[in-house]
Protein backbone atom coordinates (compact mmCIF):
# COMPACT_ATOMS: atom_id res chain seq x y z
CA UNK A 1 0.00 0.00 0.00
CA UNK A 2 1.13 3.45 -0.84
CA UNK A 3 0.81 6.67 1.37
CA UNK A 4 0.65 9.93 0.67
CA UNK A 5 3.67 11.48 2.57
CA UNK A 6 2.53 13.44 4.92
CA UNK A 7 3.99 15.81 7.49
CA UNK A 8 2.48 16.49 11.27
CA UNK A 9 3.99 18.53 13.79
CA UNK A 10 4.21 18.22 17.26
CA UNK A 11 3.59 22.01 18.33
CA UNK A 12 5.73 22.86 20.69
CA UNK A 13 3.00 24.71 24.21
CA UNK A 14 3.87 28.16 24.69
CA UNK A 15 3.21 28.85 28.43
CA UNK A 16 2.82 32.71 30.14
CA UNK A 17 5.30 33.56 32.97
CA UNK A 18 2.96 31.49 35.32
CA UNK A 19 3.87 28.66 33.55
CA UNK A 20 -0.04 28.41 32.55
CA UNK A 21 -0.64 27.57 29.30
CA UNK A 22 -0.60 30.36 27.13
CA UNK A 23 -3.72 29.70 24.56
CA UNK A 24 -3.59 32.25 22.80
CA UNK A 25 0.14 31.71 21.35
CA UNK A 26 -0.39 28.05 21.06
CA UNK A 27 -3.24 28.77 18.52
CA UNK A 28 -0.90 31.44 17.03
CA UNK A 29 1.85 28.95 16.30
CA UNK A 30 -0.36 26.12 15.10
CA UNK A 31 -1.54 28.46 12.60
CA UNK A 32 1.84 29.58 11.97
CA UNK A 33 3.02 25.66 11.07
CA UNK A 34 -0.47 25.49 9.10
CA UNK A 35 0.37 28.21 7.04
CA UNK A 36 3.40 26.64 6.31
CA UNK A 37 2.03 24.21 4.99
CA UNK A 38 1.81 21.70 6.88
CA UNK A 39 -0.58 18.87 6.58
CA UNK A 40 -1.28 19.04 10.21
CA UNK A 41 -0.43 18.85 13.43
CA UNK A 42 0.67 16.15 16.25
CA UNK A 43 -0.20 18.46 19.03
CA UNK A 44 0.80 16.94 23.31
CA UNK A 45 3.37 15.10 22.12
CA UNK A 46 6.82 14.77 23.20
CA UNK A 47 7.87 18.42 21.71
CA UNK A 48 4.58 20.15 23.29
CA UNK A 49 5.76 19.25 27.13
CA UNK A 50 2.32 17.34 26.70
CA UNK A 51 3.19 15.02 29.79
CA UNK A 52 3.70 18.61 31.59
CA UNK A 53 0.04 19.05 31.50
CA UNK A 54 -2.48 18.15 33.63
CA UNK A 55 -5.31 16.78 31.76
CA UNK A 56 -7.88 19.76 32.01
CA UNK A 57 -5.47 21.73 30.39
CA UNK A 58 -5.06 19.18 27.72
CA UNK A 59 -8.61 19.72 26.78
CA UNK A 60 -8.59 23.26 27.36
CA UNK A 61 -6.03 24.04 25.10
CA UNK A 62 -7.42 21.61 22.06
CA UNK A 63 -11.22 22.83 22.46
CA UNK A 64 -9.37 26.66 22.12
CA UNK A 65 -7.79 25.11 19.02
CA UNK A 66 -10.98 23.71 17.29
CA UNK A 67 -12.72 27.09 18.64
CA UNK A 68 -9.93 28.90 16.46
CA UNK A 69 -11.22 27.59 13.44
CA UNK A 70 -8.62 24.71 12.93
CA UNK A 71 -10.29 21.49 11.53
CA UNK A 72 -10.06 18.52 13.89
CA UNK A 73 -9.22 16.40 10.47
CA UNK A 74 -5.81 17.63 10.84
CA UNK A 75 -5.37 17.15 14.40
CA UNK A 76 -3.37 14.20 15.70
CA UNK A 77 -2.85 14.81 19.60
CA UNK A 78 -1.11 12.71 22.08
CA UNK A 79 -3.08 11.03 25.02
CA UNK A 80 -1.33 8.37 26.62
CA UNK A 81 -0.95 9.18 30.00
CA UNK A 82 0.21 7.01 33.00
CA UNK A 83 -2.76 6.98 33.91
CA UNK A 84 -5.74 4.84 32.48
CA UNK A 85 -8.83 7.02 33.37
CA UNK A 86 -6.62 10.13 31.95
CA UNK A 87 -5.94 8.73 28.88
CA UNK A 88 -9.36 7.43 28.27
CA UNK A 89 -10.62 11.04 29.04
CA UNK A 90 -8.26 12.33 26.60
CA UNK A 91 -8.96 9.95 23.90
CA UNK A 92 -12.66 10.45 24.64
CA UNK A 93 -12.83 14.00 24.26
CA UNK A 94 -10.54 13.97 20.76
CA UNK A 95 -12.17 11.56 19.29
CA UNK A 96 -15.37 13.16 20.35
CA UNK A 97 -13.92 16.44 18.42
CA UNK A 98 -13.35 14.28 15.38
CA UNK A 99 -9.89 14.78 15.43
CA UNK A 100 -8.30 12.29 12.65
CA UNK A 101 -6.81 9.96 15.24
CA UNK A 102 -5.03 10.28 18.39
CA UNK A 103 -1.14 9.28 19.04
CA UNK A 104 -1.14 7.24 22.40
CA UNK A 105 2.18 6.49 24.12
CA UNK A 106 1.86 3.36 26.28
CA UNK A 107 1.44 4.04 30.13
CA UNK A 108 5.08 5.10 31.30
CA UNK A 109 5.81 4.83 35.23
CA UNK A 110 5.94 1.10 35.38
CA UNK A 111 8.76 -0.84 33.78
CA UNK A 112 9.94 -2.86 32.35
CA UNK A 113 6.40 -3.74 30.76
CA UNK A 114 5.73 -6.88 29.17
CA UNK A 115 4.07 -6.96 25.99
CA UNK A 116 1.33 -8.55 27.51
CA UNK A 117 0.75 -5.37 30.04
CA UNK A 118 1.36 -3.17 26.80
CA UNK A 119 -1.26 -4.79 25.36
CA UNK A 120 -3.94 -4.81 28.34
CA UNK A 121 -3.40 -1.10 28.94
CA UNK A 122 -4.32 -0.45 25.25
CA UNK A 123 -7.07 -2.56 24.62
CA UNK A 124 -8.35 -1.06 27.86
CA UNK A 125 -8.48 2.57 26.39
CA UNK A 126 -9.84 0.95 23.08
CA UNK A 127 -12.59 -1.01 24.75
CA UNK A 128 -13.37 2.76 26.37
CA UNK A 129 -13.33 4.76 23.54
CA UNK A 130 -14.25 1.89 20.54
CA UNK A 131 -14.45 4.36 17.71
CA UNK A 132 -10.64 5.48 18.41
CA UNK A 133 -8.48 5.82 15.41
CA UNK A 134 -5.51 4.85 17.28
CA UNK A 135 -1.72 5.81 16.48
CA UNK A 136 0.73 4.01 18.23
CA UNK A 137 3.49 6.45 20.04
CA UNK A 138 6.46 4.38 20.05
CA UNK A 139 9.66 6.33 22.05
CA UNK A 140 11.44 3.83 24.21
CA UNK A 141 14.40 5.92 25.29
CA UNK A 142 11.96 8.70 26.85
CA UNK A 143 8.81 6.11 27.88
CA UNK A 144 10.80 3.27 28.86
CA UNK A 145 8.52 1.28 27.51
CA UNK A 146 8.56 0.37 23.82
CA UNK A 147 5.89 -1.08 20.88
CA UNK A 148 7.73 -4.63 19.58
CA UNK A 149 6.42 -5.86 16.19
CA UNK A 150 4.74 -8.70 18.10
CA UNK A 151 2.80 -6.42 20.41
CA UNK A 152 1.92 -3.81 16.75
CA UNK A 153 0.60 -7.03 15.27
CA UNK A 154 -1.90 -8.00 18.02
CA UNK A 155 -2.94 -4.89 18.74
CA UNK A 156 -3.82 -4.70 14.69
CA UNK A 157 -5.30 -8.46 14.61
CA UNK A 158 -7.61 -7.91 17.65
CA UNK A 159 -9.07 -4.43 16.83
CA UNK A 160 -9.14 -4.49 13.09
CA UNK A 161 -9.48 -0.93 11.46
CA UNK A 162 -8.32 0.83 14.88
CA UNK A 163 -4.56 0.99 14.64
CA UNK A 164 -4.11 3.55 11.94
CA UNK A 165 -0.77 4.23 12.27
CA UNK A 166 2.58 4.64 13.99
CA UNK A 167 5.34 7.31 15.33
CA UNK A 168 8.53 5.51 15.49
CA UNK A 169 10.70 7.65 17.47
CA UNK A 170 13.33 5.24 18.48
CA UNK A 171 15.48 6.67 16.47
CA UNK A 172 16.15 2.99 14.82
CA UNK A 173 15.99 2.91 11.04
CA UNK A 174 15.82 -0.39 11.10
CA UNK A 175 12.60 -0.64 13.48
CA UNK A 176 10.97 2.07 11.47
CA UNK A 177 11.95 -0.17 8.62
CA UNK A 178 10.17 -3.77 9.69
CA UNK A 179 7.56 -1.98 11.03
CA UNK A 180 6.58 -0.29 7.47
CA UNK A 181 7.43 -4.00 5.91
CA UNK A 182 5.15 -5.91 8.53
CA UNK A 183 2.09 -3.55 8.67
CA UNK A 184 2.61 -1.98 5.14
CA UNK A 185 -1.26 -1.13 5.47
CA UNK A 186 -0.34 1.55 8.91
CA UNK A 187 1.09 4.88 8.64
CA UNK A 188 4.03 4.57 9.70
CA UNK A 189 5.86 8.16 10.44
CA UNK A 190 9.90 8.70 10.82
CA UNK A 191 10.44 11.66 13.92
CA UNK A 192 13.10 13.19 11.97
CA UNK A 193 12.73 14.85 8.08
CA UNK A 194 16.09 13.55 7.49
CA UNK A 195 14.77 10.41 6.98
CA UNK A 196 11.34 11.23 5.16
CA UNK A 197 13.16 9.96 2.00
CA UNK A 198 13.82 6.87 3.05
CA UNK A 199 10.82 6.40 4.98
CA UNK A 200 8.55 7.38 1.89
CA UNK A 201 10.51 5.20 -0.60
CA UNK A 202 10.13 1.95 1.56
CA UNK A 203 6.32 2.95 2.19
CA UNK A 204 6.30 4.46 5.19
CA UNK A 205 4.15 7.61 5.54
CA UNK A 206 6.24 10.69 6.33
CA UNK A 207 7.03 12.03 9.41
CA UNK A 208 6.35 13.59 12.92
CA UNK A 209 9.29 15.78 13.44
CA UNK A 210 10.03 18.40 16.60
CA UNK A 211 11.85 20.41 14.51
CA UNK A 212 8.75 20.76 12.21
CA UNK A 213 8.34 23.27 14.61
CA UNK A 214 10.77 26.00 12.67
CA UNK A 215 10.71 24.65 9.24
CA UNK A 216 7.69 23.06 7.90
CA UNK A 217 8.32 25.05 4.65
CA UNK A 218 11.37 23.22 4.30
CA UNK A 219 10.22 20.06 4.80
CA UNK A 220 7.28 20.28 2.81
CA UNK A 221 9.52 21.55 0.07
CA UNK A 222 11.22 18.38 0.76
CA UNK A 223 8.21 16.14 0.36
CA UNK A 224 7.49 17.97 -3.10
CA UNK A 225 10.72 17.76 -4.26
CA UNK A 226 10.72 14.28 -3.61
CA UNK A 227 11.95 12.08 -6.90
CA UNK A 228 12.81 15.15 -8.62
CA UNK A 229 16.03 16.86 -9.34
CA UNK A 230 15.44 19.01 -6.47
CA UNK A 231 15.65 16.49 -3.68
CA UNK A 232 18.89 16.44 -2.60
CA UNK A 233 19.02 20.30 -2.18
CA UNK A 234 15.99 20.38 -0.20
CA UNK A 235 17.52 17.51 2.03
CA UNK A 236 20.13 19.13 2.79
CA UNK A 237 18.44 22.24 4.11
CA UNK A 238 16.11 20.42 6.56
CA UNK A 239 18.79 18.14 7.70
CA UNK A 240 20.79 21.42 8.24
CA UNK A 241 17.96 22.39 10.65
CA UNK A 242 17.61 19.25 12.15
CA UNK A 243 21.32 19.07 12.79
CA UNK A 244 21.40 22.67 14.50
CA UNK A 245 18.15 21.74 16.35
CA UNK A 246 19.83 18.03 17.55
CA UNK A 247 23.12 20.41 19.21
CA UNK A 248 20.76 22.04 21.40
CA UNK A 249 18.62 20.22 24.29
CA UNK A 250 15.85 19.65 21.17
CA UNK A 251 12.58 20.97 23.27
CA UNK A 252 13.88 24.19 24.89
CA UNK A 253 16.40 24.37 21.57
CA UNK A 254 13.36 24.14 19.34
CA UNK A 255 11.03 26.57 21.62
CA UNK A 256 13.99 29.04 21.42
CA UNK A 257 14.12 28.85 17.85
CA UNK A 258 10.34 29.51 17.64
CA UNK A 259 10.73 32.52 19.94
CA UNK A 260 13.17 34.11 17.32
CA UNK A 261 11.21 32.67 14.61
CA UNK A 262 7.98 34.51 15.97
CA UNK A 263 10.32 37.72 17.22
CA UNK A 264 8.76 36.70 20.40
CA UNK A 265 10.72 35.41 23.56
CA UNK A 266 7.52 34.10 25.00
CA UNK A 267 7.46 31.25 22.95
CA UNK A 268 10.81 30.13 24.86
CA UNK A 269 9.53 29.48 27.90
CA UNK A 270 9.24 25.67 29.46
CA UNK A 271 7.82 24.44 32.17
CA UNK A 272 9.75 22.00 34.98
CA UNK A 273 11.53 18.90 34.48
CA UNK A 274 12.59 21.05 31.42
CA UNK A 275 15.08 23.92 31.72
CA UNK A 276 15.90 26.93 29.68
CA UNK A 277 18.47 27.10 27.19
CA UNK A 278 22.12 29.02 28.53
CA UNK A 279 23.15 31.86 26.85
CA UNK A 280 25.24 29.54 24.95
CA UNK A 281 22.73 27.51 23.56
CA UNK A 282 20.58 30.60 22.85
CA UNK A 283 23.22 31.69 20.45
CA UNK A 284 23.25 28.57 18.76
CA UNK A 285 19.61 28.60 18.75
CA UNK A 286 19.85 31.67 16.96
CA UNK A 287 22.20 30.41 14.19
CA UNK A 288 19.20 27.28 13.78
CA UNK A 289 16.59 30.21 13.37
CA UNK A 290 18.72 31.94 10.61
CA UNK A 291 19.13 28.35 8.32
CA UNK A 292 15.38 28.17 8.56
CA UNK A 293 14.68 31.59 7.61
CA UNK A 294 17.76 32.39 4.98
CA UNK A 295 16.97 29.44 3.38
CA UNK A 296 12.97 30.06 3.41
CA UNK A 297 12.25 31.64 -0.03
CA UNK A 298 11.25 35.25 -0.62
CA UNK A 299 7.76 35.31 -2.32
CA UNK B 1 20.21 12.38 65.29
CA UNK B 2 18.18 9.76 66.39
CA UNK B 3 14.98 8.71 64.70
CA UNK B 4 12.65 6.60 66.40
CA UNK B 5 12.25 3.60 64.14
CA UNK B 6 8.91 3.73 62.37
CA UNK B 7 6.67 1.60 59.58
CA UNK B 8 5.12 3.16 57.12
CA UNK B 9 3.05 1.20 54.76
CA UNK B 10 2.39 2.15 51.00
CA UNK B 11 -1.21 0.41 51.31
CA UNK B 12 -2.80 -1.43 48.14
CA UNK B 13 -5.52 0.52 46.17
CA UNK B 14 -8.03 -1.95 45.61
CA UNK B 15 -10.35 -2.11 42.53
CA UNK B 16 -14.00 -2.75 41.88
CA UNK B 17 -14.74 -4.99 38.85
CA UNK B 18 -14.67 -1.78 36.32
CA UNK B 19 -11.73 -1.08 37.49
CA UNK B 20 -12.67 2.35 39.59
CA UNK B 21 -11.26 2.70 43.15
CA UNK B 22 -12.93 0.47 45.61
CA UNK B 23 -13.12 2.74 48.04
CA UNK B 24 -15.09 0.61 50.61
CA UNK B 25 -12.22 -2.03 50.63
CA UNK B 26 -9.45 0.75 50.52
CA UNK B 27 -10.44 2.11 53.85
CA UNK B 28 -11.22 -1.28 55.38
CA UNK B 29 -7.47 -2.46 54.28
CA UNK B 30 -5.88 1.01 55.35
CA UNK B 31 -7.33 0.09 59.30
CA UNK B 32 -6.19 -3.48 58.94
CA UNK B 33 -2.57 -2.13 58.66
CA UNK B 34 -3.13 0.38 61.39
CA UNK B 35 -4.64 -2.33 63.11
CA UNK B 36 -1.49 -4.76 62.78
CA UNK B 37 0.27 -2.10 64.09
CA UNK B 38 1.80 0.26 61.75
CA UNK B 39 2.96 4.01 62.59
CA UNK B 40 1.18 5.32 59.38
CA UNK B 41 0.73 5.10 55.59
CA UNK B 42 2.42 5.92 52.92
CA UNK B 43 -0.62 5.90 50.40
CA UNK B 44 -0.35 6.61 46.89
CA UNK B 45 3.38 4.69 46.13
CA UNK B 46 4.26 2.87 43.41
CA UNK B 47 2.81 -0.62 45.40
CA UNK B 48 -0.62 1.78 45.45
CA UNK B 49 -0.72 2.03 41.73
CA UNK B 50 -0.80 5.72 42.33
CA UNK B 51 0.37 6.69 38.59
CA UNK B 52 -2.42 4.75 37.59
CA UNK B 53 -4.97 6.82 39.02
CA UNK B 54 -6.13 10.14 38.15
CA UNK B 55 -5.87 13.33 40.49
CA UNK B 56 -9.53 13.26 40.91
CA UNK B 57 -9.29 9.68 42.20
CA UNK B 58 -6.40 10.04 44.12
CA UNK B 59 -7.90 13.28 45.60
CA UNK B 60 -11.76 11.29 46.61
CA UNK B 61 -9.46 8.32 48.35
CA UNK B 62 -7.64 10.75 50.66
CA UNK B 63 -10.52 12.59 51.38
CA UNK B 64 -12.69 9.02 51.88
CA UNK B 65 -9.05 7.70 54.65
CA UNK B 66 -9.75 11.26 56.90
CA UNK B 67 -13.73 11.17 56.41
CA UNK B 68 -13.77 7.62 57.44
CA UNK B 69 -11.63 8.79 60.98
CA UNK B 70 -8.09 7.85 60.06
CA UNK B 71 -6.05 10.45 61.59
CA UNK B 72 -4.10 12.91 58.56
CA UNK B 73 -1.19 12.68 60.95
CA UNK B 74 -0.29 9.34 60.27
CA UNK B 75 -0.90 9.45 56.34
CA UNK B 76 2.20 10.20 54.11
CA UNK B 77 0.86 10.03 50.32
CA UNK B 78 2.39 9.88 47.34
CA UNK B 79 2.08 13.11 45.51
CA UNK B 80 4.52 13.00 42.27
CA UNK B 81 3.16 13.25 39.28
CA UNK B 82 4.40 13.68 35.25
CA UNK B 83 2.79 17.03 35.59
CA UNK B 84 3.45 20.08 37.59
CA UNK B 85 0.13 20.55 37.94
CA UNK B 86 -1.26 17.44 39.21
CA UNK B 87 1.88 17.49 41.73
CA UNK B 88 1.24 20.82 43.11
CA UNK B 89 -3.09 20.16 42.81
CA UNK B 90 -2.67 16.78 45.07
CA UNK B 91 0.37 18.20 47.42
CA UNK B 92 -1.91 21.12 48.12
CA UNK B 93 -4.18 18.56 49.02
CA UNK B 94 -3.04 16.63 51.31
CA UNK B 95 -1.33 19.22 53.00
CA UNK B 96 -4.57 20.98 53.50
CA UNK B 97 -5.57 17.69 54.88
CA UNK B 98 -2.72 17.77 57.80
CA UNK B 99 -1.07 14.73 56.71
CA UNK B 100 2.03 14.39 58.08
CA UNK B 101 3.68 15.42 54.78
CA UNK B 102 3.59 13.95 51.17
CA UNK B 103 6.34 11.48 49.54
CA UNK B 104 7.07 12.63 45.88
CA UNK B 105 8.33 11.12 42.85
CA UNK B 106 10.06 14.11 40.67
CA UNK B 107 8.69 14.01 36.95
CA UNK B 108 8.96 10.80 35.61
CA UNK B 109 8.16 11.06 31.72
CA UNK B 110 11.41 12.95 30.40
CA UNK B 111 14.71 11.17 31.10
CA UNK B 112 17.77 11.94 30.98
CA UNK B 113 17.22 14.97 33.76
CA UNK B 114 19.97 16.97 35.21
CA UNK B 115 20.23 18.12 38.86
CA UNK B 116 19.37 21.20 37.55
CA UNK B 117 16.05 20.02 36.30
CA UNK B 118 14.86 17.96 39.25
CA UNK B 119 15.63 20.70 41.54
CA UNK B 120 13.78 23.43 39.47
CA UNK B 121 10.68 20.33 39.47
CA UNK B 122 10.86 20.38 43.11
CA UNK B 123 11.35 23.77 43.73
CA UNK B 124 8.04 24.69 41.54
CA UNK B 125 6.08 22.53 43.85
CA UNK B 126 7.44 24.13 46.84
CA UNK B 127 7.12 27.73 45.53
CA UNK B 128 3.46 26.76 45.04
CA UNK B 129 2.76 24.92 48.41
CA UNK B 130 5.07 26.93 50.75
CA UNK B 131 4.00 24.44 54.19
CA UNK B 132 4.39 21.46 52.35
CA UNK B 133 6.02 18.62 54.48
CA UNK B 134 7.83 16.80 51.99
CA UNK B 135 9.39 13.43 51.83
CA UNK B 136 11.48 12.98 48.50
CA UNK B 137 11.01 9.55 46.64
CA UNK B 138 13.93 7.97 45.16
CA UNK B 139 13.10 5.06 42.69
CA UNK B 140 15.28 5.46 39.82
CA UNK B 141 14.87 1.95 38.68
CA UNK B 142 11.27 2.91 37.64
CA UNK B 143 11.00 6.63 37.41
CA UNK B 144 14.03 6.72 35.27
CA UNK B 145 15.17 9.84 37.38
CA UNK B 146 16.84 9.76 40.40
CA UNK B 147 17.84 11.78 43.23
CA UNK B 148 21.83 12.58 43.84
CA UNK B 149 23.23 13.72 46.98
CA UNK B 150 24.07 16.85 45.59
CA UNK B 151 20.87 17.14 44.71
CA UNK B 152 19.17 16.26 48.00
CA UNK B 153 21.86 18.44 50.19
CA UNK B 154 20.81 21.51 47.36
CA UNK B 155 16.74 21.47 48.47
CA UNK B 156 17.57 20.99 52.08
CA UNK B 157 19.68 24.16 52.12
CA UNK B 158 17.49 25.92 49.45
CA UNK B 159 14.14 25.21 51.69
CA UNK B 160 15.13 25.05 55.24
CA UNK B 161 12.88 22.93 57.50
CA UNK B 162 10.68 21.93 54.30
CA UNK B 163 13.24 17.94 53.27
CA UNK B 164 11.44 15.91 56.08
CA UNK B 165 12.75 12.79 54.96
CA UNK B 166 13.56 10.15 51.63
CA UNK B 167 12.46 6.56 50.79
CA UNK B 168 15.31 4.97 49.03
CA UNK B 169 13.79 2.28 46.97
CA UNK B 170 16.64 1.90 45.18
CA UNK B 171 17.88 -1.35 46.59
CA UNK B 172 20.92 0.14 47.04
CA UNK B 173 21.95 0.07 50.74
CA UNK B 174 25.58 1.82 50.29
CA UNK B 175 23.02 4.99 48.73
CA UNK B 176 20.78 4.78 51.92
CA UNK B 177 23.86 4.43 53.81
CA UNK B 178 25.32 7.91 52.20
CA UNK B 179 21.92 9.63 52.26
CA UNK B 180 21.81 8.96 55.97
CA UNK B 181 25.42 10.22 56.57
CA UNK B 182 25.13 12.63 54.70
CA UNK B 183 21.43 14.19 56.19
CA UNK B 184 21.18 12.62 59.46
CA UNK B 185 18.37 15.39 60.77
CA UNK B 186 16.28 14.09 57.84
CA UNK B 187 14.28 10.88 58.08
CA UNK B 188 15.81 8.17 55.75
CA UNK B 189 13.51 4.63 54.94
CA UNK B 190 14.71 1.80 53.31
CA UNK B 191 12.29 0.01 50.93
CA UNK B 192 12.44 -3.10 52.19
CA UNK B 193 12.22 -4.69 56.21
CA UNK B 194 15.29 -6.75 55.50
CA UNK B 195 17.03 -3.56 55.97
CA UNK B 196 15.48 -2.36 59.25
CA UNK B 197 18.30 -3.41 61.62
CA UNK B 198 21.30 -1.67 59.29
CA UNK B 199 19.03 1.16 58.64
CA UNK B 200 18.50 2.06 61.88
CA UNK B 201 21.57 1.31 63.57
CA UNK B 202 22.92 3.60 60.93
CA UNK B 203 20.65 6.28 62.01
CA UNK B 204 17.68 5.87 59.92
CA UNK B 205 13.86 6.29 60.36
CA UNK B 206 12.97 2.87 59.56
CA UNK B 207 10.95 1.08 56.90
CA UNK B 208 8.29 1.90 53.92
CA UNK B 209 7.86 -1.32 52.11
CA UNK B 210 5.49 -3.32 50.09
CA UNK B 211 5.36 -6.15 51.97
CA UNK B 212 4.67 -4.45 55.03
CA UNK B 213 0.75 -4.40 53.67
CA UNK B 214 0.52 -8.53 54.26
CA UNK B 215 3.19 -8.24 56.95
CA UNK B 216 2.71 -4.96 58.85
CA UNK B 217 2.68 -7.27 62.82
CA UNK B 218 5.84 -8.49 61.55
CA UNK B 219 7.37 -5.64 60.74
CA UNK B 220 6.97 -3.81 64.29
CA UNK B 221 7.71 -6.85 66.18
CA UNK B 222 11.00 -6.51 64.53
CA UNK B 223 10.97 -2.93 65.51
CA UNK B 224 10.20 -3.66 69.09
CA UNK B 225 12.86 -6.78 68.59
CA UNK B 226 15.62 -4.60 67.89
CA UNK B 227 18.42 -4.78 69.57
CA UNK B 228 16.66 -7.36 72.06
CA UNK B 229 17.44 -11.51 71.80
CA UNK B 230 14.36 -11.93 70.06
CA UNK B 231 16.11 -9.47 66.98
CA UNK B 232 17.21 -12.51 64.55
CA UNK B 233 14.20 -14.57 65.34
CA UNK B 234 11.59 -11.62 64.35
CA UNK B 235 14.36 -10.35 60.93
CA UNK B 236 14.13 -14.14 59.89
CA UNK B 237 10.00 -13.82 59.60
CA UNK B 238 9.85 -10.45 57.93
CA UNK B 239 12.73 -11.76 55.54
CA UNK B 240 10.85 -14.64 54.59
CA UNK B 241 8.07 -13.08 53.68
CA UNK B 242 9.70 -10.86 51.84
CA UNK B 243 11.43 -12.82 49.95
CA UNK B 244 8.50 -14.99 49.01
CA UNK B 245 6.77 -11.64 47.87
CA UNK B 246 9.96 -10.79 45.20
CA UNK B 247 9.72 -14.22 44.33
CA UNK B 248 6.63 -12.75 42.22
CA UNK B 249 5.80 -9.71 40.16
CA UNK B 250 5.60 -7.33 43.56
CA UNK B 251 3.11 -5.15 43.08
CA UNK B 252 0.21 -8.20 41.74
CA UNK B 253 1.95 -10.49 44.48
CA UNK B 254 1.61 -8.15 47.55
CA UNK B 255 -2.62 -7.90 46.25
CA UNK B 256 -2.72 -11.29 45.89
CA UNK B 257 -1.70 -12.34 49.60
CA UNK B 258 -3.77 -9.43 51.17
CA UNK B 259 -6.83 -11.10 49.23
CA UNK B 260 -6.00 -14.03 50.38
CA UNK B 261 -5.57 -12.65 54.38
CA UNK B 262 -8.64 -11.06 53.78
CA UNK B 263 -10.14 -13.92 52.37
CA UNK B 264 -11.45 -11.84 49.65
CA UNK B 265 -10.46 -11.97 45.87
CA UNK B 266 -11.19 -8.21 45.14
CA UNK B 267 -8.05 -7.28 46.97
CA UNK B 268 -6.30 -8.91 44.34
CA UNK B 269 -7.73 -6.93 41.02
CA UNK B 270 -5.05 -4.78 39.61
CA UNK B 271 -5.18 -2.02 37.09
CA UNK B 272 -3.22 -1.83 33.60
CA UNK B 273 -0.89 -1.48 32.98
CA UNK B 274 0.02 -4.37 35.79
CA UNK B 275 -1.07 -8.06 35.02
CA UNK B 276 -2.89 -10.14 37.36
CA UNK B 277 -0.62 -13.16 38.41
CA UNK B 278 -0.59 -16.13 36.61
CA UNK B 279 -1.92 -19.76 38.44
CA UNK B 280 1.30 -20.52 39.65
CA UNK B 281 2.34 -17.44 40.66
CA UNK B 282 -1.22 -17.40 42.37
CA UNK B 283 -0.13 -20.58 44.60
CA UNK B 284 3.01 -19.17 45.25
CA UNK B 285 1.00 -15.87 46.89
CA UNK B 286 -0.92 -18.28 49.29
CA UNK B 287 2.61 -19.73 50.27
CA UNK B 288 3.57 -16.02 50.76
CA UNK B 289 0.06 -15.56 52.98
CA UNK B 290 0.54 -18.61 54.80
CA UNK B 291 4.29 -17.70 55.84
CA UNK B 292 2.58 -14.35 57.65
CA UNK B 293 -0.76 -16.50 58.76
CA UNK B 294 0.95 -18.88 60.75
CA UNK B 295 3.75 -16.74 62.18
CA UNK B 296 1.13 -13.95 63.44
CA UNK B 297 0.77 -14.77 67.12
CA UNK B 298 -2.65 -16.18 68.14
CA UNK B 299 -3.12 -14.04 71.15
Amino acid sequence: MTHTPRLYVPAITPFAPDLSVDTARFTASCRRILDDGADGLAVFGTTSEATSLSVTERIAALDALVDAGIDPACLIPGTGCAALPDTVALTRHATGLGCKGVLMLPPFYYKPLSDEAVFASYAAVIDSVPDVALYLYHIPQIAGVGLSIPLIGRLIEAFPGTVRGLKDSSGKWDNTAAVIASFPGIETFSSSESLLPVNVAAGGAGCISASANVNAAGIMRLIRALGTADEAAALAQVSAVRTACEGMPLIPGVKAVAAIRMADPNYARVRPPLVPLTQDQTAQAARAAALCLWQEPVS
